[in-house]
């Protein structure tokens, strides 16, 4: 089993930016937890952060025939980027949405995303944990699904 | 560590009805399944499960003062009671809001939820597997803010 | 053929309140007017009225493989209630919605019903025969789509 | 006792189109059905359908002082159409306003309709059977009221 | 100088109905007024209903190059048709929008008309003396924009 | 028969502003033609203008059991002033409400009127000759319902 | 006289939860300052409180015939229940509104009440004080309106 | 303890307009009422009405630092003056919102009130006792803050 | 192949209405500019106009069975006539929407089509050549879909 | 070059109200450095204060033909004052609007404001230098259109 | 004539993904397809497409002075990106949407379009077809406007 | 003190584009202007354009610890970029908001900013001397708030 971690603008200053809030775990301490817990699976992950839509858009149709599930944080983009949507839909590769915070109790503009009705599942509000349990449900979605 | 999970109206059904939707588990293999994950974790969990907005709201008042955390599948609920909203945040207890499916995918009314803003995280749309994920989400949560 | 007739809150009032709008005959009259004509007609009717969503969840929960169609009035439910809405999805069994005012005619929040987009039919305005209405459309129904 | 039965745009393509969602029975088979009960009943009834909004309108002026009660079905003109409630309301004709298809489970512009809120009442989704419901209705009104 | 008055749907009924409220003046006794008003100052005036809308579209078409001023009450079209709009703006000949009762304590959806914005005045409350005032505020347009 | 011109604020720029678009006629001009008007018609007639709204409302209040008809044309309050509604109401003085412009063709917030649905009538883009109809309306109006 | 205080659901906990917003009386407590106040009074007043819906409309229909007036604080129900808005129509006691907390300064869909429209008054954001306003304004009404 | 009883426009005219609607009590009558129990209670009250809201300012402009509460009826500014909201808020007065009718009984556009989210608490719909509750409203909110 | 052209309202102007904007191109010359295409291509092509909604519900009516396609630009009844739509999808004849300029540049109510969501395609915005390409588009479509 | 200065209601109180806010200037120390600026550059400085709409609106017409250019803070008028709206723009006097805190992070209903899209620019945020900087930018408009 | 066709996000996909939808035709098929065409009709056209927002405009940037016409698809950046449309519009170079699918048969979000109201006209739902037509569109608008 | 400037995208463009709108100045200029001012006051001044999101949000974060402040005119992304707003937030470094031009007189979709409620203070209308005084602005407040 091959995934993807893709990550939006502005999480790779995650650790330095806000630690009382965000904690002190930067994206590499998290990336780091998800690959050890992949090996641990017999899973290939790879990762990637890009605070460019274009990047990212790019990096997913890369992801088409090699990658079996995308796990995605994308940040700001949740709300803004139908590019990303149809680069999803498009590469049609079954994706968790991912959130360090919980949106709903934020800005109105984050309650909308463009990418949750047709993903499989979102984790949101756990900090880092919810990139461990959203590892947790593709896994698991992945193996029913055969 | 004391828990309670908590379901609302139709979930009792689980199993019996749409299985090629919900799969063929009932409401009681997933307790039991969380039942079996809480022992191994040193975690007392109760479970309780209504079809009445009332004994839902008092189910969570006697909580007070004995319960660490709560998981909630309010199911329908979700979208209609501020009853339960009011509870919740009256009981002061951290909870995270469950959903078997993905909300976002279905009818428009279901996008919005009068217990998001002030849980600690959501899980949906992974199947009986979001329970586990809430689970452990939770855990990890109160263990942390300790 | 075996019918449920459901009847929501504040309908057991009915000849008590306001008779000069609704009319003298009581909810006691109209299920007898209906079990006298599926009688006649070899249908067995059922009636249950409550003031509890809860309780009209679960009386749905039973009708489930022993019931061939359902005549619901919600009254107030049915501008406020999913749950009576997934417990008559989840049952999946065929149903008409009633009324006995025109519901356009009233306050506008009446105007919108959770149950109506999936109701096989609609029957409101005519006091009591509402009800004779509807039972005459759900014996169609179901005899046709046999 | 006099009643009319109004047919709105297209439908009297009833029968032809799409046979499989609305039956074989054609707006003849339909107006013949009506005919032949009101004959029973001892009420004379006249059908008129048409395409043309105008044509609706001045059938409706005619039947001023000559006609008790009209069913009407005006098709698209039910949701575009504020000439025909006016002509309805200023005939002061009591009126009963039928659909073969539940509207509500159609687009979202057909759950507007300009007639609604004063017809005496409303029968939709049973087909060419809501015609037969929406007849039984108004006699039953009709009788009440005197 | 060489007007036009239009009127739209149901006004046709005038006199018959409502005379309670829109008195016993019939549409004929108003274009009779008109008339004579017009003679005493030296207007040509024709006159023209319709309940049809394609009339009214094609009565403004003939109007192009033979008259300097239309005087139009479209009764329920002034909310519901964009062709009659596109009619009047299309003839480039400026007119007044009459109505006999004051359209805003009525229904809401009155309040919203196709032509104001580009009408040169409105008069509307004043019953049949409508006409009158429209009459004398189009002649006074006309004489001042010479 | 005794009647009140009541204008609101700017109107007193009259003449001065915008001659090209408004004329060149004052408001002393135009109270000056309908002086004259009303003494031909043996009304009294009296105007006043204020730009500020509680100047205004008192001047209703005095009008109150002295003068049979107010003409108003509130200017910006129109859009504005509750204050002056229920003025207006609280007299219980029948009212015109005039406009020197269309307001339907100029910025959107121009388009809601507090005054205009218990008005008798509205004149309004005929310029000063608004002010004219407006006063033969009102007369017309009381003659009648006398 | 006769009155009925009822409380909705969550209002139990009263003096339990947040003390030092709610301050630290009880339900109880406030039951008997209202209870000792009517006796000085010559009133005769009966409590009620309940979470479930179900209970607070029929604990409404026991009330017909044998209460004036009704103090109700409904607490969340305030803003979903239709089914309680029919209870008090129905039944047809007068009843004021009371909140112990300003609802407009609080989450945005407490502004909106089902009741409030049909309520003789509104008393909000006194703490338990709200109580004893509400009973003197219900007094006070009663005694004007014979 | 010193307060302020404001009103705003229109309610000068108290007793005098629709006297089967607000009674025959005029404001003089109130704040008669008023000052008569806030003698005994052994408080100061000062009364002002005025029908411009630049007066209404001041006049809560020279409270500050005198007055330690204010009880506010400001009719139609209630819904349409922000300068009173600020005027009240940088005057940093504790203040109760007072209505005689019940607001959300009228036209919409009375549902809105731009001091009620800051206000101590709102009595309304009790006629001229709304000014009596308020006062002792007020006056328990003073002594239990100190 | 057998096509049908179908012009709505105010279309037979063409040419002679604003030919500064629409060009001096009457319907005749459009519509025989599209019989000499057809004609090149061995289709053949039927044109109709007319200012009437049913005449244009009734000439679709009459097309079903005999025409592989429509272009249609239904003018102002593309915004308001859900007859017309009803009459396309009922006699199932693929069609292209055209309008002579681009609709989105102008009143804000042009921006809403019933016909968009179900046609093959849209030209607009070309004038006269919209329906040539109109054409082009759905000879290109009928012989993809074979 | 002479220029205006205007400021709306409750702006009298500044440096009095809330100082650890808006600093501990008042209204005179702001003028005294506008009137000490505008000597240094050569330019006539007036200044008004009012807390009634209809003063302003008046020191607004008295402008006309003497000043060149206008700096507004308009307070809450700035939301609610249709008639300073029109003052300004009959006066055909440039003006830029000014606030001391920024409007956007306060109460949704400051986001709007009937001045701005007239005025040749808006400085807000920087409290007292909002109006220096509305000086220079003024200055720098009217040298740059010469 | 130097033309310039600009492809946005994710369309470098076509022909891989979905070809039951899309057909099986490559950005590089209908590019050289244009070409072929061009070539005949002696124009020059240029081709781009980009994932990246920012190099969609540098790409329109270079376009000024050199090209007479753009057409463009620009895919999910036709809903999002005022960038896009800023660019167009200051490059001043007139332009035509295109869309492979329609996109108002699809998501509610894709019916706006930032580009559309400032563009020569729009081609969509034509598959690759659509290219072809509004390059046929862009010629004959750039041929007659000389 | 250090400070950046940051131009969005298509400010390269500017003094090309509509010059006669914008002016000759080039985007060059005013930053050579600012540079200049900034050098008389002993600032450090950085300046910044990209016509990528991703560029301007990564020159953010290189920003963080060395700037003191942030000028900037994100051009269209202030209508659509969280990503921007969160790298500023992120930062946590003041900054003010600059347009060239007013945004409120343009299309509507330009009243809203994703930027401006966190904003220090905004400066827009001025042309290229926005920037002059955003910079006074910036400096006052910093200067300030030590």
């Amino acid at each position: 089993m091959h995934l993807l971690l893709l990550n939006g603008p502005n999480l790779n200053l995650l650790g330095q930016r806000e630690p009382e809030i965000y904690g002190s775990m930067t994206l590499k301490d998290i990336e780091s937890q998800l690959q050890a817990k992949s090996i641990e699976e017999g899973i290939e992950l790879e990762c990637f952060q890009s605070n460019f839509e274009g990047a990212l858009v790019e990096r997913i149709h890369e992801a088409m025939g090699q990658v079996q599930g995308i796990l995605i944080n994308a940040g700001a983009f949740t709300h803004t980027s139908i590019a990303l949507r149809d680069a999803l839909l498009s590469a049609d590769i079954p994706y968790v949405e991912i959130h360090l915070s919980n949106t709903h109790s934020r800005e109105s503009f984050r309650r909308h995303s463009y990418l949750v009705d047709r993903a499989i599942g979102i984790v949101s509000g756990f900090g880092g944990v919810s990139y461990l349990l959203a590892l947790d449900g593709m896994v698991s979605h992945l193996r029913n699904s055969h």
